[in-house]
């Protein structure tokens, strides 16, 4: 049963038991993402009443699903629908096939789609403009690094006070068991994942191309590095070069994922603005960290500060301070609503202990071996709770550090 | 009649018309500054509900004035005034007469009570801690340069980028007719007040000692300056040495008078910050400017921006479109409502033109000589309008920078 732990050769694919029930529909999200841009509207639109299967058949067969005046179907949004048929349809000859999309999960790469577990939660928030699915590249799992996460951007061209507080912030975010997702580039972005690769903490680059391609080729080597000890993820397929507008569409998903996004330096019109505002529309908590005023790296940070109402943040304690009320205990239940069975002290930011388990988390925690790693159905026999309760219990396990996923499922964590 | 005409010598006394028919209260609330520290809240409740001239007698008399159940009085309270009439009391003996308080009002230095035409009605926003008189020197007239003031005040240890970001302040808010409000210590203190002087603006030293008294001794030169072009000003009388407390009681004072307060520097710890909780208690625009966040000296700015909502300012522009919207228009009227007879551009933060004016302040500025000063009575003639009309519409010209005081009384202000 614990297909995870069946896969055999060197990369081995993490497929939980209830991701291969949809195969279908997962395939046709991954073809998908080579057919139409991130946040299409008509995509979206069209994704909120019929499945993914059924959107790519139309696409195929160059016919509109049946929609009608009951979806709010009018004769604008109809013609809006057949010109993204036809864009997308452009692309159907340079789709590979099923089983070159296979191939390309194979690689070292995985797909993870809405539903799934590794899926993470924080992207519902996007609504229509959630990713329609995620390529993957690296050894953390999404869902559960993401929920104890802070996404630190800005500017490219970074001055050494930016890259030095950067580093500096996400070594002690790391230390202290938060993930750090950035956007790959140089400048701020880099320092932060090197600042998190240094404490041997999980760091997320979000990618605007596939999760294969070395953008910037500079980063190759860092890529590597974090999908070593973190991921490396993207909304475009492998292979898929960047553009520029597909930096402003990828910093929706880098301010979705983390529990709130820290502006290190920008200048008045730098990009990492782009990343703050949709942080902002999200409703997220957004901060900044302040500069020499005399410095045009700081503007843009001292500007949303002012204006927009960014909590001004120096140092990890502060960030930590502010996201823990939003932290990782209610975010855990898969289930969605708030579950309050741990109560970690919100202030210090650390993980509540074995002894602050509700009964099911500790049989579940029980359940795995000492050494070596086991499926979830094994684990959930062995624990005697049926599948939904130790799923529930699995995340809750992972996100206060107690487990993490493995090749061969789960395996308990080294203090 | 224009008694500011009539007075000769060097340094001749200022005087409005309305200031000598209360010299009976004026004389005892210069005497109270002698007896009694600033903020004290025995005296601040009597002198709710006596007139100075009766507290002073009562003090002599040893004997607390008339009060009773009606004013509130209950037996603790008043256990708490007798204590303070002993307190009081105790300064008898070194109280000068009124001869010698006369004479220290005519060596450069004159005495500003509530009411007087000089005394600064954002003062009386202290209610019952507002100082009993203040004593003044200089060549700036208090009221008028207080109406558009900014208080920037900041660490005495400042860092070179604190020194250098307060100057610059100071002296791009004195070239847009703002006048700077400070403290007169080392640091940031000196380096507004130096910024204020370079731009030729007014600028107001608030101190914690007697006027005459150069506390600190390095700073005599700059407090001469400061007199030449603005104003030294003090709670305490003429002679008084400062005292820690005084600091902290005197920096209300500062928080009052400016129609919003920046903190330029300060440590966790820095006197600053009790300027700034004033400034928020009060509820007037509280504003700091960031550093880097690996400079202690600017923790305390940070920390206000995050924790009591302090706005993040990194030039003058910043704060003078922060406080335009409370500025000098409605302030003007001293009738004490709202006069919306100007409309200048609130964004601009310029004075408004000659055909702004309404019809009276008109003809109260067409009076003025076109060279040397005139009383305020030989004005009201003049323009043919009554004493009150004439005290308000010379309130908004020179609030607006058309005219100022001098000896003789005012004069058209070079543009």
């Amino acid at each position: 049963m614990a297909r995870g732990a069946a896969v055999s050769g060197p990369r081995p694919l993490r497929v939980p038991l209830d991701e291969d029930r949809l195969d279908e529909d997962r395939l046709a999200r991954a073809a998908l993402t080579y057919l139409a841009e991130p946040a299409d509207p008509a995509l979206g639109a069209l994704l909120a009443i019929c499945s993914p299967a059924e959107v790519l058949a139309a696409i195929k067969a160059d016919m509109l699903p049946g929609t009608g005046p009951a979806c709010g179907d009018t004769p604008a949004s109809r013609a809006a629908l057949e010109r993204a048929l036809g864009r997308w349809r452009a692309r159907l000859p340079s789709l590979p096939d099923d089983d070159r999309i296979a191939a390309a999960r194979r690689d070292g790469i995985r797909l993870t789609c809405p539903g799934d577990a590794e899926w993470p939660g924080a992207l519902d928030q996007l609504a229509r403009d959630r990713p329609y699915a995620l390529w993957l590249r690296g050894n953390a799992d999404l869902r559960f690094a993401s929920l104890r996460s802070v996404s630190v951007v800005g500017s490219r061209a970074a001055t050494g006070y930016g890259g030095h507080v950067a580093g500096e912030m996400a070594a002690d975010l790391g230390e202290r068991g938060w993930a750090v997702v950035s956007g790959g580039a140089y400048g701020i972005d880099a320092a932060a994942h090197r600042g998190a690769l240094a404490a041997e903490a999980v760091t997320i680059a979000v990618l605007a191309c596939g999760v294969d391609y070395p953008y910037p080729a500079g980063h190759a080597d860092l890529f590597a590095a974090i999908a070593a000890q973190g991921l490396v993820i993207s909304e475009w397929p492998p292979g898929r070069h960047p553009a520029r507008m597909r930096f402003l569409v990828r910093n929706r998903v880098i301010a979705a994922l983390g529990c709130g996004t820290v502006i290190v330096e920008a200048g008045e019109r730098s990009g990492a603005l782009n990343t703050a505002r949709h942080a902002a529309n999200l409703g997220k908590p957004l901060m900044a960290v302040p500069g020499p005023v005399t410095s045009a790296q700081s503007a843009g940070c001292h500007r949303i500060i002012r204006e927009w109402g960014a909590s001004c943040v120096t140092r990890a304690a502060d960030i930590i301070e502010l996201l823990s009320p939003l932290g990782a205990p209610d975010a855990l239940a898969p289930g969605g609503g708030p579950d309050r069975a741990w109560r970690p002290d919100p202030g210090a930011g650390g993980a509540p202990s074995r002894d602050d388990l509700d009964l099911d988390s500790a049989r579940v925690l029980d359940a795995l071996p000492a050494r070596g790693g086991a499926g979830t159905s094994t684990i959930a026999v062995e624990a005697g709770v049926d599948l939904d309760t130790v799923l529930r219990c699995l995340g809750r396990l992972a996100g206060h550090g107690f487990i993490e996923r493995c090749d061969r499922g789960w395996r308990l964590r080294k203090p």
